[in-house]
């Protein structure tokens, strides 16, 4: 998923301190179990709310996703940092500017972490290569290419369930894997935690090509992929699947890949099923399974905040 | 305005302390009353700036309203808790997400309180029946069912003019009664702090025909209506009442609805005149009155902050 | 740019203090050295982060502009000042109230500080002769009549460059003059801190006819203009001078006003370029020179937070 030509970051200080979060691949296993550690602790405790005062986050948004926007601005307010936020996604705003001279231009009013969000695969790896020195860059969802903190939360979320140790986990990914940044995020984190089998399975149509499955079981077998899996994580089917006739139908899809009451029983009987939302009801997920009592959808939601702020605390924090 | 099938919920908690504020009917004359005493009380002295420091206010609003968005963001400000603000009417935010997933989604970041506006009558109240045990629910004006901090505000306006004791006031409340929820909240209130004779006045197209009205001195004709009266509670005309033929005119409309300065001489000499803005000018009420000694509107805006921070407070305060 | 009939606002106070900043015109030069010596301080200082704890600045726009709104919101927080935002840009929230009811609403909300941004000349000086006696506005920008902090910070910029003394300091500002508030604030700074010889220079359609330019030396010739200058200071042509026929291709422009290293060679060695942004790569400026070592883009904008810190300081802090 990364394009010739896109610049290839560093993630960590010659230190070793993590510096931007721009993907999951390639971030070695302390670094990830640190971060789940820390997320785990700030929910456990309560964390000092002035822990990044007189910082100051932005998002930075060139796709709208209030969800994600929220979520981060929530973890930045627990830490007490300042937080300004920029639409991108509103045209007006920008007058033709470019992406860069946005980032720059914000960076200069004393700006140190942005949560950024875009349309095109690397977006945010480009404007983390311009950023300054001191300032870090969070890829908040570029493209279909990674979207790391919603991988991070879902490890918390499974080690919630499961416990630490992934080695005997099979999990199962299922939907849009094509397109997803979601589902690339996730099996980055999912080898690096040492998943014992994952699986995937999705329509033909929606499988990428490329080496992200190696080492997966993959199959476009709904019901067979389920069987006595740990853990199933949905994606969320976007409509213009659809348009794009990648997806026959909702109902097709629904009845071949939906994730219904009676086809959750093929799992193991503890499974858990996870969902980065919104959901598509109806679609991907039956309203039973979205509220029953294996849905951790909402317990995401709430990691969600709990990673963040430990990303946030990690880049943010002053030595 | 109740549909038949929305839940009722209750909005007291049961050691009688208020969990959500959805409607002033029903809300007992003592809590009125404390909710009142208390906004004065901030008014007057110096609200702890730390008094909800680490609780989060989010503002959900399914129709546009920076006015009363604004008011409920003072108030929190005022005492420390932290704001967020979803949109919800600029539709590409939720990508079809239902209602009651966006707010169990934002309440799983860590919100406490919801200050809601929405279209439909009784979706406040919906939303609150799907909360969390530790979440309140602010109606911040559902439909046309009920805008109860609008209404405890007018309260708070009318009682610093005329007193405490409402026994004695004569009341008119004059425009597009139909329609409006700040007439349903005025009036629950009204009642429930004795007021000594209320008036209804309207064209006919506007007047509702249930039982709300029960009580009151109903009119069409304004002239009368103004007929030695405290306190002249106007509201305002939406210009959508003309394209569905509820008024024929403008111009008609202020001919015999606008409150003019030659018409406010039929009230008592002291009387004073609110509106819940914005105003229409030159329609429900001439700028001369606008701005006249009479005029409160402006003293209800800064009553609604105070009202709003006492409604914070009363859901948000730890025990 | 001021038309007959608006009123004329005192933007200080009888005690000498700065009650409003509407304009840079007529400001006394000790005021706008204090200003600037004071943003110097609290840029190589440690600003108090509780200083205007509890006071509330409102953004109130009637044009967008979310770069001039984020550094203003950035200068109120890291003085721990209050932050509410109104876009009046988008229609639907204001509901056909006027721009003066706004301002008085949000004003009794206990908001003590205005940044109004607008189409029309003196609309912001309108605003300001409606606030009450304890409420501060500030021009963030009005038709093509004024953006004074945009001027002071253009002066503090210069001043870090070149030394407090600018008797002896050649300036250009060049491109579209005629619709510039930003050259306005610019040449009456310039003028009050004694520049040793401004020139303006610009397309003849861009020139304007008024009183402005007295005192200035005038040149449509880009080439002569630049001869030995110590700073350029750049405009942003807007791109609906070429659909009004007052310029006629983008690529003219450039050929006869962009600047190009090249043509930079002919100012002083030394010479620096300013440009307020969002700057239009290739058409008033090269990609080599907005990049480049003499460029102080970026410069400006982190002076611009500390501007507007000492500004709202200077209006709001308490007694």
């Amino acid at each position: 998923m990364q394009p010739a030509g896109w610049p290839v970051i560093a993630q960590h200080a010659s230190d070793g301190r993590l510096h931007h979060l721009l993907t999951l691949e390639g971030v070695p296993r302390e670094t990830v179990v640190a971060l789940l550690d820390r997320a785990q602790a700030l929910m456990d405790g309560n964390p000092d709310p002035r822990a990044l005062a007189g910082r100051a986050m932005c998002t930075l948004f060139f796709e709208p996703s209030t969800r994600t926007r929220l979520s981060f601005q929530r973890a930045a307010q627990r830490l007490g940092a300042d937080v300004l936020n920029f639409d991108a996604s509103t045209s007006s705003t920008t007058k033709g500017e470019t992406a860069r001279d946005t980032l720059k231009t914000i960076e200069a009013m004393g700006v140190q972490c942005f949560v950024v969000r875009a349309a095109e695969d690397g977006a945010v790896a480009a404007l983390a290569a311009a950023a300054a020195p001191g300032t870090s860059l969070v890829n908040a969802g570029d493209g279909r290419s990674a979207h790391p903190t919603q991988g991070l939360l879902d490890m918390l979320t499974l080690r919630q369930a499961k416990g630490v140790d992934f080695s005997a986990l099979k999990v199962l990914v299922v939907g849009d894997v094509l397109h997803s940044r979601v589902a690339r995020s996730d099996l980055h984190a999912l080898r690096t935690l040492g998943a014992g089998e994952i699986r995937v399975c999705a329509p033909r149509a929606l499988l990428p090509g490329d080496g992200l499955l190696s080492g997966c079981t993959v199959t476009t077998d709904f019901d067979a992929a389920l069987d006595g899996v740990d853990a199933v994580m949905l994606l969320r089917l976007q409509r213009e699947r659809m348009v794009e006739g990648l997806v026959d139908s909702l109902e097709d899809y629904h009845r071949d890949y939906g994730l219904t009451p009676r086809r959750l029983r093929r799992a193991a009987g503890d499974a858990v099923v996870l969902h980065p939302g919104p959901m598509n009801r109806g679609i991907e997920i039956d309203d039973t399974v979205a509220d029953g009592p294996q849905s951790l959808v909402l317990r995401q939601v709430a990691n969600g905040v709990a990673v963040r702020m430990a990303v946030l605390e990690a880049l943010l924090a002053r030595a």
